[in-house]
């Protein structure tokens, strides 16, 4: 945490508390959307004074309304709700899609006292239906009474973002600056199943630092560069992703810039990691969460093409299920990737064990890293090629039969 | 089949006919490399005359000591042999993978007469192990004796070049040309599921016809453009994808040229065509052979792109197998191929049914749906786009729980 180092490190706070940051309010409801009343499907954000506002979304050709309103409203310097349902989603970008989504939008900025164009939309679930936009309307009004600065009321607003997700997302980081604390904390949702969600990933970050919005978005992108768009579950990239950051400056803390402002970014960045990880860690289908890390490399784009090719291959998924250490399939994944390597040159470790050195496999004790696999729920391959200094790194699971049932299995 | 129009109909024979051509000899043997003796795993075939040879190969970088030898060694006016052995792989490129494969080539080129660098090499099977050169060396020696040019024998051949096939699979086409009747021979093997051969693709291409070596490979390169290289099981190229053919003139047809090269050039692609089919078809794993048909493109290669992308989509191929008419997973599919097109002109079919047009879902009975691709083995997805007039199609099969725990249990 190298903003530690930077910063003055005397205070004592902890860095991974998930806290709620100065002027936001926040709930999460059950509107009869999902059918477990125990389970929240609408959730209500607020920003008591108007935010600065970033956010990264899908590269998907083919996107959700929601999709379509955000990216119309961000940039922004003043954003004041995020309105969120879970149950389902919002894929077409129809005229009665994009109606509903900017419906979302009014109802929840009047909630708080503010105009349709100063909220953001999410939905997610299952697609191919309309939104039940009475039930939207109801959930959004008991959604606002319920608005709190706690942390069961962060838990709330977690959970209604969930789909088929088993535990709630949540990671913050506090920073120390000059002008005082500033906090970051985060809400994502999207499990390393492909659900009937389309394995929609969707975050929420909120800070009370103070950005420009230009600043917050620059510092959103890379942020997301190194951390949700490094997993990979089933290469599917879903018509609904998105990220978005909001930035109310109600830490006093003044305009970030400078050592502070790279302080921010870093833990912004961490904050984006430990959530996006979270991802494919979650989910009953997948037994491993696999992390592909590859060095050596000519560009870091060239590094995070092999690591996706790799984390896309179903045969070393499916090897990884089997605690298989198939040194054949990883290599020939990296050898398809499309990015020029000399084969003679390269090294692979799992778990920490040599497999293959030089462009051949050594020999190794094949039931050690079998066993190692089998008793680990992270498995880590390491790549190396002789092109570069540069690396990168990918995120994804195993591929099991469970996995396949959930997949195949969930409409009927 | 557009030559028997071209040239003369009148005359009587079977198309289809897996025929052997003229002055080719073949056998298959079982030399102790797979454990059941009724499993042929030696291939011997050899030409009469000195053939014209063409070969494609992967573009893997990662590739096998078999692909390097081939490489070097065509196109080719002299080649007399094809040896193939099953069971094991060499996909190592070391000095003992390339050695090994030389002597494969030696061996089987002293049983025809002929000098090693007449003869082409094929491995496949599990890797990570050496080739046992002595089981070799003997299988080509039996193999040898048994040379017979009958339909028993072709058989025979292509059986032991088969893994984890269910089947062999060949397929023939007679062209009746001015000089004679000229025919196409063909074998394959490869299956659906990602066996222990890593899912290699393997076919030797046989005919009687004269061709000219450069001939030969543009023939060759354009058929398997149309057909083995529209087929993906999961996304991986193996390290020895190989297809070879061999023309020896033994017909006394005469060099073709004109309609009649281009009669022989759309035979030869039916017989691409058939023979990869068969390898999707394949394998216990599958239950259902996918057709992706991209209609509407600026460019062949867009077309081919989109396909591509939604055979490799686990979401689609999980949601065949479980009949699933998920309109959503199939567009969203095609909207991440990186083929820019507008979200609001595409239309989609499945099995005949339409579930998608102008950009949005239909009203369609998702029940009549669902029941069609459970009633048939045979999936049939057409995506329609307004860009142009250019087309592309990909095979594929579905993704089910079986073919998951073959492919991570085959080691233990």
């Amino acid at each position: 945490m190298a903003y530690l180092r930077v910063l003055n490190p005397q205070e004592s706070f902890d860095p991974m508390s998930p806290r709620v940051p100065q002027g936001y309010l926040l709930s999460g409801v059950h509107c009869r959307i999902k059918q477990d009343p125990q389970k929240p499907d609408l959730t209500l954000i607020m920003s008591e004074v108007a935010a600065a506002a970033a956010g990264v979304y899908t590269q998907n050709l083919v996107c959700g309304a929601p999709v379509v309103w955000n990216r119309r409203h961000t940039p922004s310097d003043r954003i004041r709700a995020v309105v969120i349902n879970s149950g389902v989603a919002n894929a077409c970008t129809g005229e009665r899609g994009l109606a509903d989504a900017r419906a979302m939008a009014r109802l929840a900025a009047a909630a708080c006292g503010a105009e349709e164009d100063q909220a953001l939309v999410m939905s997610t679930g299952v697609i191919g239906e309309f939104l039940p936009m009475d039930k939207i309307e109801q959930g959004i009004t008991s959604a606002a009474v319920k608005l709190g600065s706690n942390e069961p009321s962060l838990v709330s607003a977690a959970r209604g973002m969930m789909t088929t997700d088993t535990v709630p997302k949540l990671a913050g980081r506090t920073l120390a600056l000059s002008g005082g604390e500033v906090q970051i904390t985060g809400m994502a949702k999207g499990a390393a199943m492909i659900g009937p969600n389309m394995a929609t990933m969707l975050a929420v970050i909120l800070t009370d630092a103070a950005l420009k919005p230009q600043t917050a978005q620059t510092a959103l992108k890379d942020a997301v560069d190194d951390s949700f768009n490094c997993i990979s579950v089933e290469g599917h990239t879903s018509t609904s992703d998105s990220v978005v950051l909001l930035a109310n400056g109600q830490s006093g803390s003044g305009p970030l810039a400078g050592d502070e402002l790279t302080a921010f970014g870093e833990a912004l960045r961490e904050v984006c990691v430990e959530l996006a990880r979270a991802i494919p860690a979650d989910g009953e289908g997948a037994t491993h969460l696999v992390s592909i890390e590859v060095a050596g490399c000519a560009s870091r784009q060239s590094a995070l093409q092999i690591a996706r090719t790799v984390a896309d291959s179903a045969l070393v998924k499916t090897a990884i299920a089997g605690a298989d250490p198939n040194w054949g399939r990883i290599v020939s994944a990296a050898g398809y990737a499309g990015v020029p390597f000399d084969p003679a040159k390269v090294g692979l470790r799992v778990n920490g064990f040599l497999l293959y050195q030089a462009g051949a496999p050594v020999t190794f004790d094949a039931r050690a890293v079998s066993d190692s696999i089998r008793d680990h729920r992270d498995t880590q391959i390491e790549l190396e090629f002789a092109e570069g200094d540069a690396s990168g790194r990918f995120w994804t699971t195993d591929l099991t039969a469970e996995y396949v049932r959930l997949n195949a299995d969930y409409h009927t």
